[in-house]
């Protein structure tokens, strides 16, 4: 459990420094880069969601690797944001990059809940995985109502 | 270093139980799912053989970064290679599932070679780097030779 979360977060700090790589030889694959991220994590957070909200079986094991995934997935859609990738095939709102703190507060946000949830999952615990699944998913709604297209 | 080697193989053994978490909703989602992996670690990847051919200026930060989650990534594709998602947007033949123990061999092989080249761009040695790269990318087109459509 420890060494576990040692690792998630050395990943962590791993992958904070993902903007740096931001170096994607067109738009077009910053932008795909980016959903690829968000879809991976969407998918391992949904099937936690689903548990929490009993619509799929619980399985605390599946929960608690979903739930990993989805912690690692949550640090690498930001590379993808770079200047230039708000037109396109993409729902991101031009506001990005003119309020680029604003979205950045929301990311972080939305990192430290899916940690949480990580957490909670790792636990096995199926209250605390409730509780942080709607943490996660109010962070990840409040950053969706600003800056993405519907 | 050490840590991050400890860290990545720790990473490795807990997405390693990916296929536990083969429960998709539907089998679109299966297939987005691996493809989101592979285009994720091809991007990384890619970024890295563009420095060892020279095409990119050689970063030893961005490039032990990027292959860093290309390992990670190539440890996710798998969980969405579910049965009865040879069909649709795909370009997975269906030998995938009647020679599956082939297939799974060649996964295995990448893995191993992508975490080789993660062990060289940690190191900063690009003659390393370019060894490495050289066999990874043996490996990714030994698998789709044998098993994509082209």
């Amino acid at each position: 459990m420890k060494k576990l979360t040692a690792c998630l977060l050395t990943a962590i700090t791993l992958t904070m420094a993902a903007p740096v790589m931001a170096q994607f030889s067109k738009p077009e694959n910053a932008i795909k880069y980016r959903q690829s991220a968000m879809f991976m994590m969407s998918q391992n957070f949904g099937r936690v969601a689903g548990m929490a909200a009993g619509r799929i079986p619980f399985d605390a094991k599946v929960a608690a690797d979903s739930a990993a995934v989805a912690e690692l997935m949550s640090k690498l859609p930001w590379a993808g944001f770079v200047a230039g990738t708000d037109l396109g095939k993409t729902k991101a709102k031009p506001e990005i990059w003119t309020n680029r703190a604003k979205f950045d507060d929301y990311a972080k946000k939305m990192q430290a809940e899916m940690s949480q949830l990580a957490v909670a999952a790792k636990s096995g615990n199926l209250d605390s995985i409730k509780l942080a699944v709607k943490a996660t998913g109010a962070a990840c709604e409040s950053c969706h109502d600003d800056f993405q297209l519907n």
